[in-house]
């Protein structure tokens, strides 16, 4: 029922980050037609080169990748594609940088899933510049298609919950070294035993995550609480992402367990392990909803670090045609597999 | 993020068919709040009663099952609940009472899902009339959830589809004697042959909910074909639906077999098994789809009949706010557990 329009033209978008995830996001929208207009880098090793070459393309996409963002984003696109970093605290400038230059923003960025509460401050005044530059900034990933709304559309089989329950298995060998370093691979246990009473654990993807499950369903979270727990290597394991040995009582992962009640009475917890694979292993995710009546799903062998990038990807014309304002996961219907990026 | 508005009133519901699917119907329409307005049944047996008697609540609603569908529809109502039969043709004339009272159609006849080419003169007629009547006609159930949604939201994580495989196998004796004869149970293996080979045999489910995937994803069918075989009892089998016992040699169900090819390309197939379960077997779904990235869903334990009914409970809200029409399921997002069915 899809109706064609004339005037129709590929998305205009830059590439802003140029790391692992923004070399895959980069071959995913040369293949489906995508007007590449720029591409913003910080790394030496990268900046000056051509994007293609960057992004292990093996041909020349004919854009350089330019360290300054904001000349980049000033010379126009329908969108960016952020893949920089964690938290919106990090985070806000180079949004700001786009909003600014009224280009909409996808992000990968976990926090912007649903920042109303675990960064209240900051996403109002996001939204409120999106609002002023009439675009739009957004999240996607991972937690849109498999945490987020293949749950929500299967308790649309629902009549009642009680409780929901999330098991996510995902190897932190495939994200680099900024994820594997945030969850301190590599650190004896009881330093990270330390290090946690110390500093507290920083909640990742699962609050956001179940923050927009709830606010999608019309109710009201009282409170949210996570626990974290070491997973510690018993044999030494190479650790990828980076390019070192975990000795043997030092972490390979971690579980965090993150649980939220609501006011109206259904529970929900999700326990993410993100931890270095071996041989075999997979990454999956497994929801068990407890209610009437009571319900499964199941994902297996789920290529998590890919379909980041893809689900972002056929985000991005959501994103272009919401409302503006910061629009946060909930807000948006379930994503489909758009082939033709065009506006 | 929802809004509550204070002039919100509980929906004003006509049970339409009174049967296994009706009585569940009403259970949960009565826990959410609905105010059931009338109820239409045609069997000597409920005709008078109230339908809180006749659905097996052990109390009363005040609502008496009456035979004479124009009269009740006449009174008024946000909408109907349709549990009738199969078939558009065989529905056409309840549809039509509704629409022409200016009453809402919501309706587990499987058709109505995607009637555009396997009934296309019946659609739209019926088109026209619901918006010449400027109400909504819609249809629901299993397969709304476990066998579009939640696929067409996994595709949500896909950069290209080669092939998208599904499997059901769910339970005929879940269903009543209506399916149950549908599918030829009990009969003699030679006899469903030489039924098959002189009269075709009807597509079903699967068609019309391949055709919604594809129209969703924006593809074009180039062809439909399907091939049935028969599941046959090795040992006597008792059928709860027709409460009779399966001969060895006679069928216990049959497994239907859809393809569609795109004029794009992808290939969708699926294979629905619908059999008399024996001890310990349960209904699931499972869908691979082929392409970059291969993705992988699986439900297990799905309780298909009651989610028939709890999936278009959930729907009635979404049909009431559809632009008037029939509105085929990849007209409408993914469903969602609705707590409050208000208006």
């Amino acid at each position: 029922m899809t109706v064609a329009n004339k005037n129709a033209r590929p998305v205009r978008a830059i590439i802003y980050g140029v790391g692992e995830m923004g070399a895959i996001v980069t071959r995913l929208l040369v293949e489906r037609g995508v007007d590449i207009v720029g591409a913003i880098g910080r790394s030496k090793s990268k900046v000056g080169r051509d994007l293609g070459d960057v992004a292990g393309l093996g041909t020349s996409l004919g854009v350089k990748v330019e360290a300054d963002a904001k000349a980049v984003l000033a010379r126009g696109a329908d969108i960016a594609i952020v893949c920089v970093g964690s938290y919106l605290e990090n985070m806000q400038g180079h949004f700001a940088a786009c909003l600014e230059n009224r280009v909409n923003v996808v992000t990968i960025e976990e926090e912007t899933v649903f920042p109303w509460t675990s960064a209240p401050v900051l996403a109002q005044k996001l939204d409120a510049m999106a609002k002023a530059n009439g675009v739009t900034l957004a999240a996607s990933g991972a937690q849109d298609v498999f945490w987020l709304n293949l749950v929500t559309t299967l308790l649309g089989a629902s009549h009642k919950i009680d409780r929901v329950e999330g098991h996510s298995v995902w190897n932190v060998d495939d994200y680099g070294p900024e994820v594997a370093r945030h969850l301190c691979i590599g650190m004896p246990r009881a330093e990270f035993e330390r290090h946690v009473a110390d500093n507290g654990w920083p909640e990742f993807v699962a609050r956001q995550t179940l923050e927009a499950m709830v606010s999608r369903l019309g109710l009201s979270a009282a409170d949210i609480s996570s626990t974290v727990l070491p997973i510690v290597a018993d044999v030494p394991i190479a650790c990828r992402a980076l390019g070192t040995e975990v000795a043997v009582g030092s972490l390979i992962g971690t579980m965090d367990t993150t649980t939220l009640r609501t006011v109206e009475g259904p529970q929900f917890e999700f326990r993410m392990a993100g931890r270095i694979h071996q041989e075999g292993e997979s990454d999956s995710n497994t929801w068990r909803v407890h209610g009437e009546p009571d319900l499964h799903l199941q994902n297996d062998n789920v290529p998590t670090r890919f379909i980041t990038c893809s689900t972002m990807v056929n985000r991005i014309v959501d994103v272009i045609k919401a409302p503006p304002g910061l629009i946060s996961l909930d807000m948006l219907s379930s994503p489909s597999l758009r082939s033709h990026l065009i506006v």
